[in-house]
């Protein structure tokens, strides 16, 4: 079973010793309260809550998953006591503004303990994490009746929000989606239509739920450009905010998945069902990746989160299982050594860690740009964060969720058969990863966005503010441990990109053909650019005397860095002779008999 | 839910057309009953069979899968009834030899119908599948006595047979083995001790089974040079070779894993349990491998069955949904095209078609070499083929084994969130595949067998075999598609493993540091040179006026080729850098905290 232990130590190093948030936080009003001890403080309260409570009902989750009776679900046992106790402990509150009743914290202080849950109970933590995006998405673009009226119980985790996009015969092609909306007299709509692969969609856990609907307005024009985005609640609520009659909204059925069996994955059926419009007509699109975003980062997380938690388990048995003896006898007296003496063992484990802690300070990164487009003052800080984030998004979402499959399966091989079976926790973690590729956008999906919406779209422009941030760190260090090798990588990056620009001038389809590898070429090289970082830090570090603890910790850190450079990154080779190789190895071929 | 088809006309192009059968089955006396014809029927009832009887309950063996009780354990639904048709139709005795009352067919040929039926349902197919290492151990070390009063009900079918190898504190390391065989005065012995992770274990399909049991003599040396091999029954079996009393033979539990369901994985436990010694004693490793080898072997081809299965419901699934449109309209009086003209769904298909029929024709011709090594009469001829399998069976069970995660992935991600739910079955590949780089020795495993063990333990002189038919194939086709490709492959190949023996000289860990990479490496050479052939034949035949079914086949022969070489080749140049960096980058890391 899981032991997960919070990587506190690491999150210390991303926020004090890479990243700074310290003086990020005094940067903007939001952030005043997030003193380094609150930080902590916070910190060691979600590692408590998330070890303690939700860490010992993720097998469970996963065993029993949830069930559905006539349209209601009920969660796995367990699942609603954890909710009521996070609710009861402030947790949705925390980066909520104080003038809706919230604790006034940063966003990103949020995230970091939603990492911390994730590891412990990814099925879980979807309940309320969903209900981040749901409000995000709300006090953007609803009008101040709405959010008078919803608001509150969202933020203090009584009512939580879903996002209902996909249908069944659309999932990444939004704009064949069929769900209508017709107005009525009172100023509201009637939803009609069926969402399937709707996360949260229906629990035991609050009392109301409200979801976030895609739909279409009777004079819609078709495809993407006339889809409309609707709040339409489970149960209605009144002027006062009172939850009211139940709304034609209903369960129909919930999925038998390979993973995530705790989280309810629910059909949901709108029949006439009240509704109320909060994008402008037909600009629905726009308004949902308020929410999409919010979720792509969440989703990224998660990658990250389950290759943590995975790596810790592995990482204990390798210290504990013995078999064979390694070249150095480092238990004389048994027959034989611990299997971490084998560089293979440390192989797998290292990948794992590579990506796990690499992924991490992505994530960390992302998040000090999230809070700097909500919160700063300065509209040329916000523009440079959000165009970050926009370039970076698809990247981390993407990658991380694909090396979640490769890690988590590392997680499972160095425990053997033993990872093979329930008991250790290790196949649930790579069936519960495999979900990350997929929902929220597909790999391809992300790759698209990223090299054909994004890059090629702005003629390389979206590239723009994080060339300039990894060429200022190389500049101010020049002879930092990685930073050749940083340099060479990112000018490949770039020819890499203006070669495909080049190419799809003549053909639109070499973009489709490159998307993925060239994902994946920009996932490692933008984890190239955050190891280097860590190394940095690391090897100054070690320099200025520190504890044996700390010393330890900054000797794994350049093990790390090392390993990722040297073994990881030569992966970029391979994916890009494989893209130069362009759509010409991807014809249509025929079909088979 | 999966609709496989056998894929006979990929059967029929290596059978006929890549490595000629026809002449090999002519070459040998077990072979002269398998013309094309029978060779075609045969195919062809495996396939009806696979199709109609065993496809159907793939699902329900997952989702109900074994259950235990009291010691007993009952299979899923339906499964003892397709085993009473498999063994009523004869399939167990399809390969062997006249004189036991078998079929007198060549074991290859009983080898491509297991794959068939292990597409349709890999979990029942490992309880004949493990019978048949059984039969061959048995026949090949047990005395008279033993063969006499044990093969005949084996070989019928109506007993079958398991590997008893693995205990709770060793799993890779059989040296630390504890199980005890303590002699008897009738020259039996009592075995006691304690199995893990028996594949088939205990079950309901057969009368008895027969267990083959690694266990210690009183007099044994420690360590793996101590171990003996052992015949112990479920049921004891008379001097007539009829089912006696129950022995002291017990499965403890089943236990709960992440696929393959439908297959009991058993502790067996023998408590003073009756067996017979049948290898010489502390000799029963080198007798094992007889079973391992052969076991070894069938996990390859489940591996490239399961991707075979998982590619089929992908390339259906591509052709029917549709989402997007693509730069040519296939489809224009629709909203959408489906989603195979997008040239990334065709990379994923395309993945997994170039695993599964690269695989498929190095498994084919690993089988013709079985049939050398075992009926040959030319010692010659027995020699080399012994020593292609030895060196190739660890690359083909490592590489196809690893690269079935991936494929079958692929097979989940073209569908999407429906390949994330049971309904498609495209889940249950995964999971399904994801032991088969576990068990029969870990990819780790095959990697130090393959780079330690064989190649370097015999100075590089155990890759001469395989050298020299590339080698032969280069020089005969100076300008076949790929020769040059292959050529120079084949020299890097060479080049690294000529640098990792020198290291290896200096500190032996660098083996144990480079032999996954290695393994990895070698599985793609060894398949390029399987595409090489393919290309060639496919390539000439479209020259030669083939049907326009011929030639579809053929053109997609040829497509699979180009995106072996072009796409999935450039890995190499990973693999190599990677363990280029040696073990100097997996050195021991501090205890985290």
């Amino acid at each position: 079973m899981s032991q997960y232990q919070a990587p506190l130590r690491d999150m210390r190093f991303n926020i004090e010793e890479v990243f700074d948030f310290t003086s990020h936080y005094a940067s903007f009003s939001q952030g005043r309260e997030a003193s380094p001890d609150i930080v902590t403080a916070v910190l060691e309260s979600a590692a408590e809550f998330a070890q303690e409570v939700l860490a010992p009902l993720d097998a469970v989750g996963d065993k029993i998953g949830c069930t559905w009776h006539d349209g209601e679900v009920t969660t796995p046992p367990g699942f609603k006591e954890a909710y009521a106790q996070y609710i009861a402990n402030g947790w949705t509150t925390l980066a909520m503004p104080t003038e809706l009743d919230g604790q006034g914290l940063p966003a990103s202080l949020a995230g970091f303990c939603m990492e911390i849950m994730c590891s412990a109970n990814h099925a879980w933590t979807m309940y309320p994490g969903l209900s981040m995006g749901g409000i995000q998405t709300i006090a953007a673009h609803a009008d101040d009746d709405l959010k008078r009226r919803y608001l509150p119980n969202l933020i203090a985790g009584r009512w939580s929000a879903t996002m209902c996009l996909t249908e069944a015969h659309c999932g990444s092609d939004l704009g064949l989606l069929r769900t209508r909306a017709t107005p009525t007299a009172d100023g509201s709509y009637r939803i009609s239509g069926s969402k399937i692969f709707i996360s949260s969609g229906e629990h035991d856990l609050t009392d109301n739920i409200v979801h976030i609907v895609l739909a279409r307005l009777p004079d819609a024009p078709p495809g993407i450009k006339g889809i409309s985005l609707f709040l339409v609640p489970k149960f209605m609520v009144d002027e006062k905010g009172q939850r009211g009659a139940r709304n034609t909204v209903r369960c129909g059925s919930i999925e038998h998945k390979m993973g995530i069996h705790g989280n309810s994955t629910c059909v949901i059926n709108f029949d006439e069902a009240t509704g109320y419009l909060i994008s402008p007509p037909h600009k629905g699109m726009s308004c949902m990746f308020t929410f999409i975003n919010e979720s792509r980062m969440g989703v990224a997380q998660q990658a990250l989160a389950q290759i943590e938690v995975s790596h810790q388990t592995a990482l204990r048995y390798a210290h504990d299982r013995v078999q064979f003896r390694g070249s150095v006898r480092s238990n004389p007296e048994a027959a034989a050594d611990p299997i971490i003496v084998h560089p293979d063992i440390r192989r797998m484990l290292l990948t794992q860690r590579a990506f796990a802690e690499g992924g991490r300070a992505l994530s960390y990164f992302l998040a000090m740009q999230t809070d700097r487009e909500r919160y700063s003052d300065d509209a040329q800080v916000r523009e440079t964060a959000e165009a970050l984030l926009s370039l970076l998004t698809p990247v981390a979402k993407g990658f991380l969720s694909e090396v979640s499959v490769e890690a988590t399966s590392y997680g499972v091989q160095v425990l053997g058969g033993h990872g093979y079976v329930r008991e250790w926790g290790q196949e649930q973690h790579f069936r519960d990863a495999r979900i990350t590729s997929i929902y929220e956008g597909t790999s391809g999906i992300q790759g698209l966005d990223l090299l054909g919406r994004k890059i090629l779209g702005s003629r390389g422009k979206a590239l723009e503010p994080f060339l300039l941030l990894v060429g200022g760190f190389c500049q101010q260090h020049p002879d930092g441990p990685y930073t050749a090798q940083l340099q060479k990588l990112v000018q490949q990056w770039t020819a890499l990109t203006g070669e495909l620009g080049v190419k799809a001038l003549q053909n639109p389809d070499e973009i489709n053909a490159a998307a993925y590898d060239y994902l994946m070429f920009s996932g490692y090289t933008v984890m190239a650019w955050t190891w280097a970082q860590a190394a940095l830090v690391a090897d100054t570090a070690l320099q200025n005397n520190p504890s044996e603890k700390d010393a330890a910790f900054y000797r794994n850190k350049l093990v790390t860095a090392r390993f990722y450079f040297e073994r990881l990154l030569p992966r970029t080779l391979a994916l890009a002779s494989s893209m130069r190789a362009g759509v010409a190895t991807l014809p249509e071929f025929d079909p088979l008999d």
